[in-house]
């Protein structure tokens, strides 16, 4: 990462003939900045300006469940108060400051990401995890695309994201395939987009040639909303727990968001070019649109969630086998108790089929450390 | 702007049989809720808990100039900080609370604007002056597209909002107008996504009918930028005191911006179908860009800026009269000094050639309040 990085900003300083002292100001480097990534690049250091705060503390994403999970920050001199922690390992951490008592973001960093109805203060720590969190040289367009949705009744959100060089003439006669990328409760169509880093993550990877230029849908799997609540659009209640509701947006993606793609973009509107692929409430809805519709994906990546035995588990699962599949790719942390044991359970009935599947196994829990690797791990088995 | 937010929760009510209670609890409800308008419409609640605060005032964009520009929050039950303000003109704020001398956003309140580097969070008052501000019942889509700048020589972000209806089937052949909306200085290719809410005011015009549908463009008007700075890419160094680089940017509007929207959309490629708005440096912006440019715009919209009399001005204005235009719309308020006296010099020369222009003149200042009310004002007088 650090070394493309570096590639590109020479490429920069090349091209604009600016010199080091000119790339370290633009690069931001301030005595309020916040945070900091020291040169030795083991520490960072925190700042916040108050001058009347009595007790300030930090609250890392990382921290928790350490043996000091708010270390308090100290005061020094204009009344800018910092602390300096070990550097933790590469990966995108969320942080705020507790300013007697109160959460408090970081103003002096403007990367936040949006985790529901909260704004969380971003620290991207680079390395070999983390380097396709970060912009890429070649990017995809990304688009708020509003259609409607006849199965649920309303008018909806989603995100496409088109990969790099899907509007170039040279493949103006291009088809493309598609990820189908769904998001957990709590989340909304720009979960991904947000949290997930998936833009970066599909720029990078195709722009090394470690996955085929794809496009990614994200739409917004809350059947009572219309789209996230950044819009302020009214909601209808909604029960999971009554199975006609439940499925709505299952049938909504192949009746409704499939048709609207495939009448829209230039993408391969066949099995071979859709994979599904979804985070807990979102793996649930993996499993159920691929056991409803067994026809429609060819790749099947369920995260975090796994399916419960059952009858009519079985019944979908040899469904799926006897429509054929590439890939059926299962991502779960072994810290993540009740997802990894329903996890094996799916595993287990794949296995009694003779049905071929990975089983990915990482460290870790219900996080989204864990969502961005498993991204960054089974699109490049996608559509090969 | 009440009246239809009712009948469109009401016909929500209706399409989901729910009852008024459950629409008071989808709505939010909440004793914590903050900032609540309430029940009698003239007054709004800001709260925020802080059980170990000491002193916790509100600052509000309102209330800059006032008597008490940071009234203090009393603490209540369970350490809720609380204060109940008259309720402003209906318009849109920006708030944060300050405790103990620190800034910090509303945690509770999901809409935030961004503001260069800083995230704001927003207090909307409906009403007739914001009805436009608020998410239509029709609404267009909305992408990040990445181009090339061959004149800048970098590639570059640009938002690009397509109205309602325009992937609809029925409208497969028709083109639309374009309007190229431009930001000022400290702004970005989302400042009039976030801050200008240029999608919900073109949307409700659309939709009542006021507007003609067209595609808006938003490009970043910072040279030395490839995006906004929340995609952390290094910039290099840029002198807009230097007229080789300040030019760079309108150039590029003209030779790579337009020709991608126009061989990307379907759209309208001539004079007749293209407006250029621009508030501050997009002003200036929009100023060179039709005196560099007469023939590639019937629709200049120079916003909050105006053109210092000089020889070149009077050459390049005599170069539009000579080209043709409908629409010279110059937005401006009494209290913006310098803007405003610009403005007046730009309208005595249009005067002096015998030019139609509109000078429009508001109250108010170099605020969003003005640019937002421009837009709603001038959008529906283009392309007609």
């Amino acid at each position: 990462m650090r070394k493309i990085l570096w590639t590109f900003i020479m490429a920069f300083a090349l091209i604009f003939a600016i010199n080091a002292q000119e790339l370290a100001n633009f690069m931001g480097a301030s005595s309020a900045a916040s945070p900091e990534i020291n040169a030795s690049n083991d520490s960072v250091t925190f700042r916040i300006p108050g001058n009347y705060a009595t007790v300030v503390k930090l609250s890392g994403s990382w921290l928790r469940g350490t043996a000091n999970p708010q270390p308090e920050l100290q005061k020094g001199e204009g009344g800018i108060w910092s602390i300096t922690l070990p550097l933790p390992e590469p990966e995108i951490y969320t942080y705020s400051f507790i300013v007697d008592g109160v959460s408090v973001n970081d103003a002096a960093n403007i990367f936040v990401q949006r985790d529901g109805t909260r704004y969380l203060s971003v620290l991207l720590v680079p390395g070999e995890r983390s380097e396709n969190y970060s912009v890429a040289n070649q990017r995809g367009n990304l688009e708020r695309v509003w259609y409607d949705s006849p199965t649920i009744g309303i008018n909806r959100a989603m995100m496409v994201y088109t990969p790099y060089g899907y509007r170039d003439r040279a493949n103006s006669k291009k088809t493309y395939p598609v990820l189908y990328l769904l998001h957990g409760g709590g989340g909304d169509e720009e979960a991904w987009v947000s949290m997930g880093r998936a833009c970066e993550i599909l720029d990078n990877l195709i722009e090394k040639g470690m996955a085929e230029p794809m496009l990614c849908v994200m739409p917004n799997g809350n059947a009572g909303q219309q789209a996230a609540r950044i819009h302020q659009i009214p909601e209808r209640p909604f029960d999971r727990s009554d199975p006609a509701q439940a499925n709505l947006y299952i049938h909504s993606l192949a009746n409704d968001i499939i048709p609207y793609i495939e009448s829209n973009y230039r993408v391969i509107a066949r099995k071979s070019g859709r994979a599904v692929a979804g985070l807990s409430m979102g793996g649930g809805h993996t499993t159920a649109v691929t056991g409803n519709y067994p026809n429609l994906f060819d790749y099947i990546c369920p995260l975090s969630s796994g399916m419960a035995e059952s009858d009519e588990a079985k019944a979908q699962l040899q469904g799926i086998k006897k429509a054929g599949y590439k890939l059926y790719w299962i991502g779960v942390g072994d810290e993540d108790t009740r997802a990894y044991e329903r996890s094996k359970e799916l595993a287990g009935m794949l296995d009694s089929f003779d049905m071929e599947y990975t089983l990915y196994v990482t460290g870790g829990g219900h996080t989204w450390a864990n969502w961005r690797n498993y991204l960054d791990t089974f699109a490049t088995l996608l559509f090969k």
